[in-house]
């Protein structure tokens, strides 16, 4: 990738064919590869020229060089053992999921964030129906240094969340929802307008580019 | 009014005479009259008029036969002391908001439910980037038997609270916001999108629309 | 559920083998369960594992615990003959629907409402175009305690039946239509601006929503 | 006008100054001028140039050479008594609105239509809230040869209508309402997809228009 | 139908074996029966059960009871051969289509014409691109008494043929187009700011509501 | 200007103060400067610092340096004198427009052509409902050697004028019209839908833009 | 074609058979045929009737007397050769591209301009989020007669390069892109909000419009 | 402010009157209180109450225990001179903006930046049409630790910044432009598609949430 993160491939799009074959090409040069956006089909041609591969099959991700627990050993930067040790050990990323339905973008964001170095937390289905369940999870949401919200529907999961701590909150419509969520409009425009301070919004479904972001904020902690 | 309710003007895009003149009008039939949408010009022009008439200037409503503390003597039935009695005692709604900005709205809401019969409860500035604030109002929230939301931007609230009760929850989008909210659209439709069960969404800004659902239902309570 | 409803599966976006193991999972311990959006495969993957289970091909509903002619045993409340004797002589709904490619929704409505422990009525075909068919049933109409509005293409019917009763009108917009119906905007929107009073909205398509938002209008009134 | 009506001006954007200077042009060489979408003040402008001229203040029109009592006493075609004759015994246009709000569009199209030759009849104030009234009207719907259906909000007045009658139905979609309604967008999607047949539709507001569409249809009886 | 025509069926969305049961039922009592927007398929399974139907393939209409030529036997009024002789000699619709791709649209319109009583003429590829085709059939267009123009993209065709002649114009937008089309939206838009007078539109690729449209007024010249 | 043409300012949004200015601070460097958008109230502003500043009303531009019939004596590039030879003699821009309420941007267009170096001939009212206004000046059309089309409601114009040449065409949609025009945006989609080749789109209203893509069209001419 | 053009086929919504039908059709008529918007299994149609016609897969265009290497040795005009020569050697159009997804819609702007006579200079995978690779091709931008740029997502190539060159500029938005692009509304929007001058946008994916305006440009050149 | 930031209030829709009220409220009981969206009025009506308030004419922000520089002596955090030394001193935001026109929402984010604690550098009109005059900054950008872009028209700045730095980017659309800019949606939707990664959205014209986003990001690094 042409800023700082391992090289990466946008799956939608292509055929499982050409998928492979910039997959093999990209092995060839880098140590850390990720294939976004990819069918199981995807995956078995990839596997016939790269047989090390690994499928994130909810994620829909194709990776190279990430150790089975997701966590890549490959950091952003050059000296990625003592990156690791210091976001690894004391700062890390929540993402939270809205519903069932949502979590192939948590997925690619959590994948996406750990192929990029960052230590990650699930919290999972805690939609603002049950406002109770997530406030069961307030103080592990506290501890992260930067949240991943992830809601279709009204997009509402990011307010909330934005209110209750004070790092900086990254929120990812999703396209989950029909009639009147118009493909994830609603989400957009609900997080775009959240009253809560500190939210910054990225295309709907795009797990990969909030784990980007918020990579990209971990590092500056480093700085 | 042809479904049972008091004499409704709608005073958008009237001048305050034409206001004055219907009101002047409705008021020798009826012993009370409502006008919505209106200025303090209106109401000064409608009590040379009617001197008797009351301005709720947060509403933007001018009423004629509201006592002072807004609840209506006269019932949406003929035999009002009765409904009064029933629902005045047992059953009210609660009408919450969000922001300050969004008051206009919630108090149009709120003296129009008075005036149609309705006990009244206000829960106000509860937005959901201080859930520890709406939290903290959950038995009055569990008291009241239809709840009238109203919230602009994200209009997130609609969901946090129907998933806290079980009784109907009424949802009115408002235009409070800017940019992305294009209006209420963004608010409108996170609350068509809800993912909590019990949501009746009305038009944006419509805080007598929702009154009128309001009261209509409580009404059901006692056939 | 988390609001005192039975359990329901959304089937749309999972796969018949997805629907099957989530529906098995929930009849170990529910014995009322819902898998609305559903197709005939999806129900072949269901009986092979819940053989009891029944499909309501037009609803697009697999259910379990409902008995045949679709009114549940099973109620809302702990105390199920008592309510369904309170609410099942006395109280019920109707489901009205313009079109007969608005069935399928308004299905989901009754059979949803069923399972919710309603008595449901139907009113089907009764479009605007020919307000006569409507107006017959006007005496039917006025019997019911909540009504259930289905309509695409312009939506208008809600407001035309809201205008002729004094209950609480739920409107429904379906993506019934094409051009400019916009996959139901068209139909929503109508809704929304209706001129009559005592109707609030739901997200297009949402059938199921409806009828949750009926039931709990209907609980209102053994409160 | 290009094609065989009366002169028009379109008011709108104009200053009274320009409207009166044009409108002092189309007098020198036409007996029968309109200018629509004009102020009281506009009207002040032109009757400094042209005494003789009228204001019809609902509809903003100010005519010239229409009597009284609106109806033009020149006709489309040059044989104008005849067209009366034919036209003003036996056929004619009914213009109906729904609101008193629409009543300028409605009589925008009525005093047009009258410029243009065709005898109208005015049924206002049968929105579908009040279906009653519309069906009060039947028999006054089923003489007309051309029907115009003036409505705002959701518009459904028109597949009402159109249901009712056997002949050709012109819907005028109004900016009447707020929200929800986006500046007469709900109206006219619903009025494109009446589910009634023999439904055009014109512009948003568009009563002139409307009035050239029935006229046109008018003079094709004779043909 | 309801509305004097014949039986129609609209079969978007319907199963070749749902339409052939509806045909087949609706051929045991009405001699004049239409299916819309029918497949080859749908063809085949009618033909199994009501052998003498007719497939229009470009129109994907199913018909039963239109002579060969396409033109009814059977008039929309009981008396249909006097109607044949004062409509089909003296007065008939033209449908003009603007690109190739518009012919099922414009020949859905003429078909269903056709089966209401009416003589219709073709003008097809008379796009503006090339305004002299057009102009080249400027005499056609003025013998016709009501004209159908058909015409997706830019859909500019409905406004330079309404500036050309002095009868009504029925504008039928389609979805023909790509990108910026958004579905036929562009050409809808188009049609309704049309700067000719006498113009009526429907919906997106509502051949059949044209037709419609055009039969209504064409009866009329009769009464 | 970084691109070789005139020093501009854009008024919208600036007071009569601001704009007079930034034009005095420009008028100390350059020779030739534009301000368009621009109100008396901002020209009466200006000519109190740059007396001998010009007021081209329609067009709402001040210009300084250009001769009183508006063609710039100071050309696009630094030899003007032959580049307006070679331009002025046989090559010319013509703007066309549709309607009346269009000329304000069909004279930004003009204006601004001229002040970079442009010969413009002026084509104005040709709008499509009378397409033999247009035809009449066909041999005009033919000559010009870059084609600006201004168009507001439907924005036919620009189709029916690429379909008479074989020369660039610039379309421009303004913002005329009222309802369904939506601010402009039915004449912009019309004009990227165009069915004739040949045609570039730019900005609602952006009478300037136009002539700054022309004036660099015809540069090219002479490279 | 009308416009001096190849003859050209749009092969979206045809059938292969259809396709292949009316390319022999222009085949025996005209010694340059193109195809566009065509899959593999058209191709394989087509050359069963015209074995001479080539395939440019990326493109999706079907060719007949274009020499391999793209350029067709029959120019726009009667007399090619010459045109060739003051074309080919001087003058040129370079086609940019913003990302590997785009480069269908930009080959097919290169194969259709090579098809009408021109040089084409293909200057690939340019998007802005590496401006530095952009500004590496800088001199070869200022070689170009004409620049078309393709882009999808946020389309900003457009304006950066418009704002590096002298020369017009031909914005081709695509629908490259998901969430929020909502099929190339947002490059589109983007493309016509250009801060920089000199910009004229055609059609979302209209590789072939955008052809069709440079070469229309690059002919004035020689006129 | 609930979320650790001085207290705000949002002047927009407020009267000068109540800004004054909430502000000398404020100052009771806070010692750095900021008013956004403020007009001079509002400001003369605060400094009656409040005579030390400051006005910050471009941002339109009242603010009061800001030094005159602008850079706040009270941090974020209670120890506010060593969240002063280590921020200001190796930590900074950068405010980027395109044109002139996007000031005031620059300026908004850069006042609202330094009452939250932050060091602040201004990097303005580098607007993408200039592309050399945003590279001659490129050390400036690659010293700040987070960039605000402040862009409206077509927002491409924030791509092309993205893509030069690798620290998060908080991306600001404006309303500024018109026509198909849709007051800021062009903006929006190309930065929500920005194809650089890193990026982070915010509200049509919310200088002050970017602020906010920016100086959680700032604080994250002192955790
Ligand atoms: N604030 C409001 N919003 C929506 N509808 C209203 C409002 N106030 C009054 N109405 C409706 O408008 C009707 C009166 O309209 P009008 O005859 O124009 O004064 C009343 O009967 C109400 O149904
Ligand atoms: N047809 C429907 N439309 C909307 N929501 C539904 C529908 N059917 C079920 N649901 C909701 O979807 C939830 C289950 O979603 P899931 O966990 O994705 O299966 C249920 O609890 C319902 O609230
Ligand atoms: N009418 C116009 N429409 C669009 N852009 C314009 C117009 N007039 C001037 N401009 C552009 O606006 C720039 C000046 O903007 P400003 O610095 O805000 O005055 C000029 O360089 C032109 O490119
Ligand atoms: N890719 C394309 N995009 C837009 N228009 C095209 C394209 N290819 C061909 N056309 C136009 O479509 C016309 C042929 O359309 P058709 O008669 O439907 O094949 C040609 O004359 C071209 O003007
Ligand atoms: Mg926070
Ligand atoms: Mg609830
Ligand atoms: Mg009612
Ligand atoms: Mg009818
Ligand atoms: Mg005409
Ligand atoms: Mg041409
Ligand atoms: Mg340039
Ligand atoms: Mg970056």
């Amino acid at each position: 990738y042409t800023q700082g993160f391992p090289e990466v491939i946008f799956g939608l799009g292509k055929t499982p064919e050409q998928i492979a074959a910039i997959f093999y090409q990209l092995a060839q040069k880098s140590n850390l590869v990720l294939a976004t956006r990819c069918s199981h089909e995807a995956y078995a041609a990839v596997i016939r020229q790269v047989p090390e591969a690994q499928f994130h099959a909810v994620a829909g991700i194709i990776s190279l060089g990430l150790p089975p627990d997701g966590s890549s050993s490959v950091g952003s930067s050059s000296d990625d053992s003592s990156s690791k040790v210091s976001m690894g050990e004391t700062a890390s990323i929540a993402v939270l999921s809205a519903g069932t339905a949502d979590l192939p973008v948590a997925e690619e964001a959590v994948i996406s964030a750990q192929a990029m170095g960052c230590q990650v937390h699930r919290i999972y289905d805690v939609g603002v129906a049950g406002i109770h369940r997530l406030i069961a999870h307030r103080s592990q949401l506290r501890q992260a240094h930067v949240l991943i919200v992830v809601a279709g529907m009204e997009g509402a999961l990011a307010s909330v969340v934005a209110g209750m701590v004070d790092v900086p909150v990254i929120a990812v419509p999703t396209s989950i929802g029909y009639g009147a969520s118009f493909g994830g409009l609603a989400a957009l425009l609900g997080m775009l307008n959240s009253c809560a301070l500190g939210v910054g919004v990225v295309n709907i479904d795009n797990g990969f580019g909030a784990a980007a972001l918020a990579a990209t904020i971990m590092r500056q902690r480093q700085r």
